[in-house]
């Protein structure tokens, strides 16, 4: 099982987001949206064995995507904001623990503790620009890889990344979007089965 | 320089599409829109050594937008769609010769041939599964790396590029969208600078 984590750091947890200007209204909520994408869909597919958490600090809540039991997901980042959008405004705000709505599809009212919670013993990895390639590494199959958005990783999500000794990878020697980062681990790791 | 043609067998070349609901109106341009921000943008970046030509086949009309001179490009699909749209409807459909609308942005009238002419000795490649991995590949930096929509290429596109010998490589063994591909052979080549 692969799992990314991507950190939100201005993402609104509240859905009350136009689509029609998705980066001013939602916090950037785009950014994250493209990763779902790059981590789920391949070229006419589902990847099953792959989890998503979108972390939205401004709030916290937790998206989760598990590809496993996913129905139907489509690549338009429209779609995805819609999908998303329907997730946070019927799940209760006051709920803190975590609420499949549709198969592969829940909200939790919490923040990256919960995601840590939820990762199985999967080993931790953090992309971060300078750390050692993640080409070449032994990236464990197993694995949960911690992504941040355009403006990187707060202060506290570093800290709790030290915390469980997630290890530092990068992808390259460009600083790239966080879909682009998804999309280059995913190729990684699927030349290795 | 590097440049990437992506050929939309699909895509609708008159400008004539809803932003509400891109995939369904505009013959999937949201899949080549995609490969313009793979292609062009960085974290907080532009490549200035990137070109990229979208074929829109449902006309035909080839939008090239060329990093070295573009102002700012915004990443989400929106705003790309926007962008195009934009310059679509802005061009003569009678005009077969590129029309620069704005430093770095526009419009020939024109399919294929038009790219081809435009290429400027680079080394052609065309993106296929199966075809010998571009990991490990003597990619030149000047290259002109072909790639299809959802569809893959047309039989008169496939013509075209055996015509010019455009090298068959492939990023490995599952089957990808078209931008996580550009992503992906963005990445090599910026392994090998």
């Amino acid at each position: 099982m692969r799992r990314f984590i991507v950190v939100g750091q201005t993402a609104s947890a509240s859905g009350d987001f136009s689509l029609d200007d998705l980066p001013g209204s939602s916090g950037r909520l785009d950014v994250l949206l493209r990763c779902v994408r790059a981590a789920l869909l391949t070229s006419h597919g589902l990847r099953r064995d792959v989890v998503v958490y979108l972390v939205l600090q401004r709030g916290p809540r937790v998206v989760r995507l598990g590809g496993e039991s996913l129905k139907f997901v489509r690549p338009d980042e429209r779609s995805l904001a819609t999908l998303v959008q329907k997730l946070l405004l019927r799940h209760d705000a006051a709920d803190d623990r975590f609420v499949e709505q549709k198969p592969g599809l829940g909200v939790a009212s919490a923040g990256l503790d919960w995601v840590l919670s939820d990762l199985g013993g999967a080993h931790p990895y953090v992309l971060e620009e300078g750390a050692p390639d993640a080409r070449g590494h032994g990236l464990d199959e197993s694995s949960a890889f911690f992504i941040g958005d355009h403006l990187g990783f707060d202060a506290a999500t570093r800290s709790a990344l030290a915390m469980i000794r997630a290890e530092p990878v990068s992808v390259g020697p460009v600083s790239l979007h966080s879909d682009d980062v998804v999309a280059i681990v995913s190729n990684e790791l699927d030349r290795r089965r």
